[in-house]
């Protein structure tokens, strides 16, 4: 599925890490909310509020979740899950197209 | 209207200029389409094929269109149309947050 269908999109960017990591909110009917978004090389630390799944569009990073001492790599096609209340560190190697899903 | 409703979003993101310029496709019911994204500060020269109208959310930028001597600056609820087959500079001085609508 290469597309959200029905949905609303919020017009205004959600602009994070002075410009490092951009995203666009999309609104579902059942009152879900998933961002569509890019990560440009850099390592961040990102706190999760919601449980997240991150799901990779395309580029590679590595990422290490809270109280882990090891770091994953995951690339296109790829997914993983962050706990509500919790924080990943992320390493993108290369530029990161993603979807992040909230509330999974 | 802070959002698009009943839309089809494309998950991929649209990466220009190295980065310079990061958009999501927004896809409507009767065909047209938008496309709603950031441009970092810097100077670059879009082309177009169909006639666009860019709508500033946030941001400043200066704007030459293609045969114009003069530049002219926008910024947040201002927009500008560009013909279609055409060009324009466009000179962002604070990241510019937009809407292009395609097709106007």
């Amino acid at each position: 599925m290469s597309q959200f269908d029905n949905v609303s999109v919020v017009k205004k960017a959600n602009v994070y890490f002075d410009g490092k990591c951009v995203s666009h909110s999309v609104l579902f009917a059942d009152g879900t909310k998933k961002s569509v978004g890019v990560i440009f090389p850099s390592t961040l630390t990102f706190n999760t509020g919601a449980p997240e799944i991150m799901e990779i569009n395309g580029g590679r990073c590595r990422v290490r979740l809270k109280g882990d001492a090891d770091w994953k790599e995951y690339g296109a096609g790829q997914s993983f899950a962050v706990p509500g209340n919790s924080s990943f560190d992320i390493e993108t190697l290369e530029l990161l197209d993603y979807v992040c899903h909230f509330g999974n």
